[in-house]
């Protein structure tokens, strides 16, 4: 007997039906003599529907209301998922974030996780019950208000509840089989890994993979929370994301896992700045405090002396704006010439733990990217992966000749669809 | 400057468009030097909608679980509400029932207020803040179990709330102008009334009258709430339910205060029941057991000694199977001869705690309906109230004929529109 937490998101609860299906697969893991805790997020579009209301409402910001206004999404499916799965004869209570006890910091929309308390949760599992959480909520340590946890925040609480809960595993159920080596909708031929380990899957997530969010995995790595990603619709085995030292144990685990990209990323570049010290110290410091994630820096050292100098940077493209705006607000400090923004690229990393201790992979890379006719923009490189930044029209010529370079191809020609999965 | 609660039920808040009039309505209240506390039903039909979503995805019983799906209702209405109302440069903070310390027993679905222990909504007053707080719900004193209040919840969340709060008064918005001396669909003539006692308006409102639950009366009456029932959509001054002491300081108070009808009603007629101590207790035991809602009975005494009864009772039409089978069911200890159930009945109630003191209000009431040629078949009485059945469909001409018979027709010709008050 184990005990087991698993993740449903707005897809797997789409409807009525959707929601049915999930019961089913809860109450037979129940069934089968295992403890299960439930994180479920809210249906389909029943968020953008909140938030649509909310601008019909109101033009303004009202972060502590808006929260207020979403929770009321998984308030209802967890709600309905409780009674479905009564009617397939086990006993499930349902559970906000407040009261599964997940604390979180004040931060509405964007909360950070502090503590997982769930004492009503092991209440329930000792009754026997089958406890449902909403997931992507909790509430503040100091004011008790009612906090979201923003993107992927349902995977989120469903890692922090197994962490807190000792669980043997969390189930993540997606859209998808699992994680893959690279977008089936782009690379026909990419295949499922049935192993990946937290550090790698942490580099493809944050290098455009949707299957996970970073800070779900983080979390899981830090309480060392073996993941289970899978499918709600098939009944396959998907991929195990684990610590590394598990996967260590053959010697037979593949140089690299996969690759990923994405085309949500913009360029700006700043050019003409002085090339005196504390010039790119002044520039990102406008930029944070205009609230801008930045991803990839480049700096090119003026070869010819000529006293400027020009950085590159990327960013989502939702933050561009922001930041032109921070950039040009701090020109007399910068004392740039001109910015410079292209939303036009793309970004590809190749992500593998055997990077550590392989070599040539990156002369492989290359040669891949320049055997395909695709020009590089930008360079950056952590010990487990390597990024560039190229045309956005190039950038699925140069995933699938990479995928094929690195021999990462399927050979059995399975069929995959691939999707989002939801918050 | 007072303390005011104001409660605005889902017809008030049904759109985008209706959410920000109630606001215009709390945010001038608030500059008007006031403090405000609001009790918000959920928008127009969502409670509907849940439920159908509740039927689509289970044919259970959830009792639980339907209260925390339905408390979405007013997370919603409740959010959006406090929004519109900050975008007037007023501050707001929503609650939901138990933030706001709406303590209540557990029966799911009909619970009942055991305490309000209103921390954070002072705070937020004394913040300057008006606090929205969702109608309708609770938090159960045991189990700490989300609750809903059932029908008219919204009207008795308000009371209890201003009778915590120590309020001046508790405004319950409507969508007609305040208590009418008849539902003016029915009497165009029937008048707004300024005030009204608890004890009168408990008797309308038990009689028929929608546009206060009696549950809610009673709550004020126990606490001494002053009332005010007035319209959402105009300025006007509705009508005040107040003790009697108040209204009590004038002697020209008119001796009564209105007629009431309903329809909801159907009769059942035991006949046959052996004419020995006992009988009638066992029949209203197996009634009870039922839990159906009994309201009037009449025993017609047998003149012929033939050592046999007749009883008849009158109640809800929704509990008309229900309390068939239960006399049925119990037939070997009632020993009646048969079970005549009929739902083609109305009953009209003459209300005024002038009746007390006047004399020949019986006779004039009889004489009115002798007179529109309507048949009486049961009278109840109480010392402020006579009500009688009638054939349904006499029961319209009935109510004209005793409102004018009373002198409570307007001369004024003002035009009404008449509805129900949402939950």
């Amino acid at each position: 007997m184990s005990l087991i937490v698993q993740k449903y998101g707005g897809s797997s609860v789409s409807d009525a039906a959707a929601i049915k299906r999930v019961a089913a697969r809860v109450a037979e893991t129940k069934k089968a003599g295992h403890d299960v805790v439930v994180a479920v997020s809210a249906m389909g579009d029943t968020t953008d529907e909140l938030i649509e209301l909310a601008h019909a409402v109101s033009g303004g910001s009202h972060a502590r209301e808006m929260d207020m206004l979403l929770t009321a999404g998984e308030r209802i499916s967890m709600a309905l998922l409780a009674m479905a799965i009564r009617d397939q004869g086990v006993g499930a209570q349902s559970f906000t974030g407040s009261q599964a006890g997940v604390i979180t910091s004040e931060q509405h929309g964007r909360a950070r996780i502090i503590d997982v308390t769930p004492g009503r949760v092991v209440k329930a599992i000792e009754a026997g019950d089958v406890a449902i959480v909403a997931g992507f909520q909790g509430v503040s340590v100091d004011t008790k208000n009612i906090t979201t946890l923003g993107r992927g925040g349902s995977d989120t609480t469903a890692v922090a509840l197994a962490a807190a809960l000792g669980a043997d595993v969390c189930e993540i159920y997606t859209d998808v089989d699992g994680v893959f080596t690279a977008d089936p909708r782009v690379v026909p031929g990419a295949r499922r890994l049935d192993r990946i380990t937290y550090d790698e899957m942490l580099e493809l997530a944050a290098s455009g993979a949707k299957v996970l969010m970073p800070r779900c995995v983080e979390y899981a790595r830090r309480f060392n929370v073996p993941i289970h990603v899978r499918s709600s619709f098939s009944g396959r085995e998907g991929t195990w994301v684990v610590a590394a030292t598990e996967q260590g144990d053959t010697m037979e685990e593949p140089i690299i896992s996969g690759v990923a990209h994405d085309r949500s990323e913009a360029k700006i570049t700043v050019i003409g700045i002085p090339d005196v010290p504390g010039k790119a110290a002044r520039l990102f410091e406008a930029v944070a405090k205009a609230d801008v994630n930045v991803d990839m820096i480049v700096q090119n050292v003026s070869a010819h002396s000529t006293g400027v100098t020009d950085i590159s940077f990327t960013l989502p493209k939702s933050d561009g704006e922001r930041a032109i705006a921070a950039i040009n607000g701090a020109k007399a400090d910068i004392g740039h010439a001109e910015v410079r923004y292209d939303d036009a690229i793309g970004k590809l990393s190749l992500v593998g733990a055997g990077m550590r201790s392989s070599t040539g992979i990156s002369a492989k890379f290359f040669a891949a990217l320049r055997d395909a006719g695709v020009n590089i923009e930008m360079i950056s490189t952590s010990d487990i992966r390597i990024s560039v930044v190229t045309r956005a029209e190039h950038l699925e010529d140069a995933v699938r000749a990479v995928h094929t370079s690195f021999g990462l191809d399927s050979t059995d020609g399975e069929a995959i669809v691939y999707g989002g999965t939801g918050r």
